[in-house]
C-alpha cells in the first residue's frame, strides 16, 4: 500500500513538473515575443501623437474606436465588433486663465485646469479672497461666515511616505473630487484644489469631480492647480491674507453622445463558453495624450492576443480583449459590458485591467475568494525569473468591477507606481513619458496569467 | 526539563518578535525620511546641473570632489576627508564629425562619440569602406584580406530578451571594450561601434576600451554611433556596399594627474574597528551629466549617513561613506581605498555599492558565503512591503571589489534596469532623467541594509 501511494505520488510529481516546465517554456516565449516582437508600443505611438487626448464624446474618442477596431481586425481575432455606448460629453472649451492678484494691478499668472464636471465661471471669471484648507472637515469648521463669498482652496499634499502612490493618491482625492459640493454649502464662489501629483512642478492635474445632489444653482466652479502653484499661493496667502485669486472657464456638459466599447476574441476551443476579459479603458482626459492612463492598459491588452496568436498557443477558452469607453468621467463602458454580458448569460470567469500606467509590472492584485486566490498564488513562482513578485488579495480595475459575480476572479496589473502621479491627467501624460520596455514587460505578464487561467482553467468553473 | 525549555524558547521567541518589531519600525523611519526629508535630490541636482559631466582629471571632477566633500562635513560625519589618487586623464577635445558618404559628394552626417581611452583620427580624419560584422569571432573569421584599409562596424544589438539589461551589456560590451584591439591585428583603420542602447534613438553612448597589449602605433581610432545611424548605416550598406564612412576625432590620453576619493564617516559606538562601507563613484563620462551613473549612488550614499543621523541611530560599527574617483576609465579609486585599507590593517566586514542608476530598488545581489548570503537573506521580509524581493547571490560592484577578503560580505542595490542603458554613456544620462521618489527608495534600501548589518553586526565577525 505504501510502496503504491509512493508510485502515484510520484507519477503526480512527474506530471506536474513536465507542467511545469512547459509553463516556464511558454512564458519565457510570452517575454521574448512581447519584448522583441510586439507592436504594442508602435499602437501607443498612434494613439498618443496621431489621435492624442481622448475625452468622451470627442473626436479623438471616436477616432481611437476606428484605430483599434483597425489593429483587432489586422490581428485576425476571430471576431471584431463595436458595442454601443451612450456616454457624457464634457468640453473644456477655451483655455482657463488664472491669476494670484497681490495688490491691485499687481499679478502673478498660475497655470489652471478646470476640473472635469466642472461648471464655467461667470464670463467675466470669479475674483475674491481665498480661504486654505486642508480637508472637507476643516471647511466645515470653518464654517459659513468665513467661506461666504470666497474662493476655497484645498491644498492638502499626497503623502510622499505612502510607497504605493495610489494609496496617497485615495487618501487625497477627495478633495478635488467632493471639495466643490462641499464648500458650496457654505457659499464658497469657487473652489481651486492642489493638483493630485507627488512631484514639484508647474502641471495642473484635472480629474473627475462630482456636485452630488446639488442644484444647477448650487454648482460652483472648481480647478485644480500646479503642486509648485499651490506652494507659492499657500506661502504668500500667510504673508498677503488679503490677496485675490481670479479664474476663469467656459467649459460645459453637452448632452450623452453615441460612443462605443470596442471587443475583440478568439473563441475557445475547449470551453468556448467560458469568457476571459482583459482590457483597458480607451477614453482619456484631454490635455496630455492619455499614454500611461490608459493608452497602455488599451495596447496591452490587444497585445495580449497578438502575443497568444505570436506563439502559436490555440486558447481552450473564449479571450475577449475590451476597450472601454468612459472610464474616467462616467464608467458607461464598464457599467454597459457587464449589463450585455448578464442579458446575454454569458459565463466570465476571469477578468484582468490594466489601468495603472506602462510602468514595469511588479505583480497583480486578486479580487477572488480565497480558494481561487490561491489557484492564482501557487504561479508566483513562474512569475519571480521577471521580478515580479508581488500577488495580493484585494482590488483589481474600475471597469471590469461591474462584471463582478460571485465565483468569478478579477485581477488588476500592478506595475512600479512610483512615477503615475506624474504623469496622472495631466499634459504631461505623452508617449514619450512611456518607456519600451517597461510597456512590453506589463503586456508580458497580463499574457502569461492569462495563459495560465486558460491553460488550467478557474477551480471549479468547467460547465463541460 | 521539558517546561524549562519551552519557557526558554519562548523568551528567545518573544525577544526575536521584539527585535523584529523594533527592526519594522527602524525600517519604516527610514523609509519615511527618505521619502520626505532627505537631501539626496537636491544634491543630485548640484552634481548634474551645476557641475555636470564628470570624467577622472577634469575640472569638473575636481569640483565633485569639493562639494561632495562640503556636503559631508555640513553633515556633522565624525570625520570627512580626501583620499589622495592619480587618476588617468583622456580628453575629448573638439567634438567628433562624421558621416556616411553614399557616393562622391552625397553625405549623411551621423553623431559620433570617440571611445573613452580612444586615440584620435589623423588631423584630416579617416574615411574609408565599411566592413560589419556582428562579433569578434566572425572578425578573425573575415581575415585580413577582407579588413586591411577598412573601417570596421561592430553592429551586434544587445539582446532585448533579457531581463536584466545588465545582462544584455556584458553580452555586447566586448564589441567596444576590444573591437578595435582586435581589428587593429587585421589591418583596419578604425572601429565603429553601435551603442550599448536598447532603445532606438539618435543618441551616442561613449564607455571604456582598451588597446590590450598593442604598441602605440597599431592604435586604431574608436568611436560609438546610435542604434538609429547603426540601424540606417547597416541597412546602406546591405544597399551600397561601396559607401564609405568617414569620422574625425581629436581625442587624447593626457598624463595622470592628481584626484581624490572623498570619504566620511561616523565611528561605532560599540566596534569602530568593524568597518561597513557604503559608496558609489564620483567621476563619471563627460557627455550628460552622469546624473544615474553615478551620481544617483554617491547621493545616495550620503544620504545613508543622512537618514541615520536624521533617524536619531548611532551606529555600533564605523559607517564609511566612499564616493570613488575613476571608477569609468581605470577604477583607481577603488583600487587606492583597497590598498591604504589594507596597509591600514582595517577590518572591513561589508561593503555596499549602488551603480547602477537611480531607478525603483528591486534587491541586493550579495557577494558572500552560503553562510553570510543567509544571514541577510532572513531579513528580506523586511524589505517586502518596500516592494524589495529580490536578494541573489554573487556581485556586486567594480568600487568595492578589491576590498574582498575572505569571510568580508560585498554587496550591489539592484535597481530596476530596464530603463538604465536608455541613459548609460550618454547626453540623455542628465538630472531630469532621474525620479526622485525612485532614487530616494534606493537611497532608503541602502540604509535599511546598512542599519541591520550595523545593528546585528556580521555572523562570527566581532573582533571584541
Amino acid at each position: 500500500m505504501k510502496l503504491k501511494l509512493t508510485f502515484f505520488l510520484s507519477l503526480v510529481f512527474l506530471f506536474s513538473q513536465a507542467q511545469n516546465t512547459k509553463d516556464i517554456q511558454q512564458i519565457k516565449k510570452i517575454f521574448d515575443t512581447a519584448l522583441s516582437n510586439s507592436n504594442s508600443y508602435d499602437w501607443l505611438n498612434y494613439l498618443s501623437n496621431q489621435i492624442g487626448g481622448r475625452l468622451s464624446g470627442s473626436v479623438q474618442a471616436s477616432q481611437a474606436v476606428t484605430y483599434t477596431e483597425k489593429i483587432m481586425n489586422e490581428l485576425n481575432f476571430q471576431k471584431v465588433w463595436k458595442q454601443e455606448v451612450m456616454v457624457p460629453k464634457w468640453v473644456r472649451g477655451t483655455p482657463e486663465f488664472a491669476y494670484i492678484e497681490l495688490s491691485p494691478g499687481v499679478t502673478t499668472d498660475v497655470p489652471l485646469l478646470a476640473l472635469g464636471g466642472s461648471v464655467a465661471t461667470p464670463s467675466l471669471g470669479i475674483k475674491a479672497s481665498v480661504v486654505e484648507v486642508q480637508s472637507l472637515e476643516a471647511l466645515e469648521a470653518l464654517g459659513k461666515k468665513k467661506i461666504q463669498g470666497k474662493i476655497v482652496f484645498f491644498n492638502r499634499p499626497m503623502d510622499p511616505k505612502e510607497i504605493n502612490t495610489f494609496s496617497a493618491y485615495s487618501q487625497a482625492v477627495d478633495q478635488r473630487s467632493k471639495g466643490a459640493a462641499a464648500a458650496s454649502k457654505y457659499g464658497a464662489l469657487g473652489v481651486i484644489v492642489r493638483s493630485m501629483n507627488l512631484k514639484q512642478d508647474d502641471h495642473p492635474h484635472t480629474g473627475g469631480m462630482s456636485y452630488g445632489d446639488l442644484s444647477e444653482a448650487q454648482m460652483i466652479p472648481a480647478a485644480a492647480i500646479s503642486t509648485n502653484s499651490a506652494d507659492y499661493l499657500s506661502t504668500t496667502l500667510k504673508l498677503n491674507p488679503s490677496l485675490k485669486f481670479y479664474f476663469k472657464q467656459n467649459c460645459k456638459t453637452m448632452p450623452d453622445v453615441l460612443s462605443h466599447n470596442v471587443i475583440g476574441e478568439i473563441r475557445g476551443s475547449e470551453f468556448p463558453e467560458e469568457v476571459i476579459v482583459v482590457g483597458g479603458h480607451l477614453d482619456s482626459w484631454d490635455v496630455g495624450d492619455g499614454a500611461h492612463d490608459d493608452g497602455a492598459g488599451c495596447v496591452q491588452s490587444m497585445a495580449v492576443l497578438e502575443i497568444l496568436n505570436k506563439i502559436g498557443y490555440k486558447p481552450k477558452r473564449t479571450i475577449r480583449v475590451v476597450l472601454f469607453m468612459n472610464e474616467e468621467n462616467g464608467l458607461r463602458g464598464g457599467t454597459q459590458y457587464a449589463k450585455v454580458a448578464k442579458e446575454k448569460g454569458e459565463k466570465h470567469i476571469f477578468a484582468l485591467e490594466s489601468d495603472s500606467g506602462g510602468f514595469t509590472p511588479r505583480g497583480f492584485s486578486i479580487d477572488a475568494s480565497e480558494s481561487h486566490f490561491n489557484q492564482i498564488i501557487q504561479w508566483k513562482p513562474l512569475f519571480e525569473p521577471y521580478f515580479i513578485h508581488s500577488f495580493t488579495q484585494g482590488g483589481s480595475g474600475a471597469d471590469i468591477g461591474p462584471l463582478k459575480v460571485d465565483g468569478m476572479v478579477l485581477a488588476g496589473l500592478r506595475p512600479d507606481s512610483q512615477r503615475y502621479f506624474d504623469y496622472h491627467h495631466a499634459a504631461t501624460d505623452s508617449f514619450k513619458a512611456v518607456n519600451k520596455r517597461e510597456l512590453e514587460m506589463g503586456a508580458a505578464a497580463m499574457t502569461a496569467l492569462v495563459y495560465l487561467y486558460d491553460t488550467y482553467g478557474q477551480l471549479g468553473a468547467q460547465i463541460k
